[in-house]
């Protein structure tokens, strides 16, 4: 019998990733990766067209070509059972009813192009929207946000008629991406769920399908999704010719790449908190009921995983904030060295009640203020600080975040009973996930698992085409087969929980967030 | 007709300075360093015993031979005409009847040294004295400090009955030196009006002399002060051997080393703010009224010059939280390169309304909060902000805090005509004084003059030896001909209006204050 395999392929903000894990050992046997040709366009268009500030853009065919290059380097002359992907959202772009994507129509619109999640030029329009209170935004801890299809769809609409009105459609660049190897428009409740607000009836509420009525048009430019796991359909003929795969290879429909993480870490049961620790952070909470929880970005069914609730919840700043400090207070040659400076510095740091306080707001506050004109605060700053304090405040401060959205979850009635933080950081940082232990207070579990995102891409691949019964199966056999655990320190718990209450105190200070609100507004003003 | 000279002793923290000045050309000819040899005591006695935290002690017999030297070094051959000495305060050590230090007698025993102006062991007595609300208080912000002599009276009256018992005097370094060299016991109006709340009936009080009552047996080891400018008589026979000096070389009463400065820099006529700005900063406005000010530290009549008020108050950290910066995160190879680093790169920074406020209390707020346990704060951190846009924050800061005390005078009552900044900083840091200019929205005039403050002290050797008329003689002949002029660009108003109006905000917020409180509290219960 021959060898089959799965694919997972995970497509990042900067570059896709591809995995190849043989079905019999469950074991990833290649990996590869593939930078996007045009990148994130924040200042010009791929013909020099300039681009206003908070603009990111992307360029659909770079998906394709990266698509291509992955499964050919992985799949050429293999038994490709099932391949799943996962994408960056919300990354909606205009396409015509064939696909076609209006970039390549009309090269000079930048509203042609596909809008990065991290494009935030739509702004107003998640305002006008938050403006009128809709119904459709009580899973959503009532706000939209900019980032998000509806808002997005809206500066198109609003900012360029002509284009609004050829598009045919409006869809997610994983779906489309999905509907490129398949054939079939088979869109995600994954994205469709957090990102464009679709939702179906549940207990004690009412709203269902899309919201209507709020981005003229739109909903002819939309399609119902398909919960995760489901198969798309299998990879086309034309794509079977261009990367030589053999076997059914299954699409499933996408998934967004935070989501994509929990089976290949071994979340699929209810009271499971996720915290996927990159750049930013997204902390995600499996739930089998639905609670309308104030200070989220979401809570979707069958968006995750299959039959259960997914709370989204997440921090702005996250790796990007250590790595603003080691690289404007470098110690060593390059980032990483400094980043070894300060680690092994600050694990030998005694504890220290006095140091200082940080509010971890260098990028806004995502959750649970959804704010993301605030920013950073020091206090407790003294002759005798030194800078490996600050970053062992700093590291404080985002033990501090996390733990203030997972008592959130709780205050709003869900359990957890279990947290598992994954990433490369997460891996590379024990002072700080023993940070997070002590000051959550509870076990923290920190998965082996090298690619989880592709990984977790390639278990969606293989649930939708029946290599696996389903999601725990899929973790079982493909997911991380063990964790380091991190149990509390309890000596730390009295210094902590002091310290916890001052940083909430100082998060819920008018005068502190007036002063952030003001030098933002001078930001604006400045540009 | 043979050469004649003056001479100004200025006895710092770690070492004392003396500059010798020909009098018939009014120029600085030569100045001598000379370290203390026991330096500031803060771990251990000269014997070896332990001292515990926040204690600062020196050894009296330093201060006399840092003066052999001096003098000699300066003065032997020379004809003298008159010596001025200014002194750190309060810095006030028990002695015996004929001037013997009870250090020399009792070398093992911590309380019988001088108890350095940083000596901070004496906050309880300075914490009961002010509970008493007393009425000596009104001239001094209604507070007596931990840093004065009445704290430290009551410290050691309590700790070391027999030191206290047998101490027949207890008096300022500085006039404990006068008497050394003259063979009187004259002190000083400065030291005792400013550090032991010594005070004359004015218009409005009626509170004569020293406080009495307050710490028991302390009236007898006093003596009435003279005013400043007055001489303590000619030095004696035996200094004259010792040093070689030849001449009448009558000795000044002794003055403060912050209020030293004011004829060096031409201060001598009310209305004029000499913001002394080292390693903290002392602000002094000359005035012809007693007005009652909170949040200073003290108002004193012929203390500074005479017929005239000088009201003090100060930044608790200023040079030195420059220091810890350019310490901390260095760019250079040593701080000299650090700090010529961030000054050139911050003076090419365009005026920036949305970079990180900051509050600049590295070292607690001497006025007008008089709260050693408050500690700095940045707000506004983003990942755009740079190491040099936090370099210019804490610039800014200073001059908001300069610029409080400035309104806190002008709010009290009293007229501010004209700002000189002095010190090395002043002459340094250009990109600080257009930055104070810009902020207090005035002309800022920072005198060219090296050695500011021993030039001072000269300067009141020749007002007490007839040299000169009075103090604006002597500034006229010895201090400094020409200062630096930096004007207010008014480009910069609205945005340092706007700036300085959320540095108030944020200084008087009871969360953040609440929060610098408990990391107090925290430091103190680490020791």
């Amino acid at each position: 019998m021959a060898q089959t395999y799965i694919i997972g392929l995970d497509y990042g903000t900067e570059s896709a990733r591809g995995v190849l894990i043989d079905v019999e050992t469950g074991t990833a046997v290649a990996n590869h990766v593939h930078r996007y040709r045009h990148g994130v366009m924040t200042t010009a268009l791929p013909n020099g067209g300039k681009l206003q500030a908070d603009w990111a853009l992307q360029h659909a065919p770079d998906y394709i070509e990266a698509g291509e290059a992955l499964l050919t380097s992985l799949g050429r002359g293999r038994n490709i059972s099932a391949i799943g992907l996962d994408f960056t959202a919300s990354s909606p772009l205009p396409a015509k009813a064939d696909g076609t994507p209006l970039s390549t129509l009309h090269p000079e619109e930048p509203h042609a192009y596909v809008k990065l999640w991290k494009h935030h030029a739509a702004q107003a329009w998640a305002d006008r929207i938050n403006a009128g209170s809709h119904d459709f935004l009580r899973r959503y801890g009532n706000r939209t946000s900019c980032e998000w299809l509806l808002a997005k769809a809206g500066e198109i609409a609003d900012e360029a008629p002509a284009i609004w009105q050829e598009a045919d459609r409006f869809i997610e660049a994983g779906d489309w991406l999905v509907w490129q190897l398949t054939g079939h428009e088979i869109r995600s409740k994954c994205q469709a769920g957090y990102k464009a607000h679709y939702q179906e009836v549940s207990a004690g509420d009412s709203f269902d399908g899309y919201p209507d009525n709020i981005v003229p048009g739109l909903a002819d430019k939309l399609s119902p999704p398909e919960p995760i796991g489901r198969p798309a359909g299998g990879l086309s003929k034309r794509w079977r010719e261009r990367t030589g795969i053999d076997g059914k290879a299954i699409i499933a429909v996408a998934v967004i790449d935070a989501h994509a993480v929990l089976p290949a870490v071994g979340a699929t049961t209810a009271g499971t908190v996720v915290g996927a620790l990159g750049t930013s952070a997204c902390h995600l909470l499996l739930d089998d009921k639905l609670n309308y929880i104030s200070g989220i970005d979401g809570a979707v069914f069958d968006g995750a995983v299959p039959g259960l609730w997914c709370y989204e919840a997440g921090q702005a700043a996250f790796g990007d904030m250590l790595a603003w400090f080691v690289r404007n207070f470098p110690q060593g040659s390059d980032e990483a060295a400094s980043f070894a400076y300060y680690n092994q510095a600050a694990a030998i740091l005694p504890l220290d009640a006095a140091r200082p306080i940080a509010l971890d707001w260098w990028n806004g506050c995502r959750t649970p203020i959804s704010d993301p004109t605030l920013s950073g605060l020091l206090v407790g700053m003294t002759l005798r600080t030194s800078a490996v304090d600050i970053y062992n405040s700093l590291l404080e401060s985002l033990c501090f975040g996390a733990r203030q959205i997972i008592e959130n979850f709780i205050a709003g009635g869900s359990a957890v009973d279990h947290v598992i933080l994954t990433s490369g950081i997460a891996e590379r940082n024990p002072l700080l996930m023993q940070m997070m232990s002590d000051i959550l207070g509870q076990e923290v579990s920190v998965p082996n698992i090298a690619h989880a995102t592709a990984t977790g891409a390639a278990i969606h691949g293989a649930v939708a085409g029946g290599v696996v019964a389903d999601f725990n199966a899929g973790a079982r056999r493909f997911g991380s087969g063990s964790s380091k655990a991190y149990r509390p320190n309890t000596a730390t718990t009295g210094v902590y929980e002091e310290r916890y209450q001052l940083y909430r105190s100082l998060s819920s200070t008018s005068e502190i967030t007036d002063a952030m609100h003001a030098l933002s507004r001078y930001h604006a003003l400045g540009k």
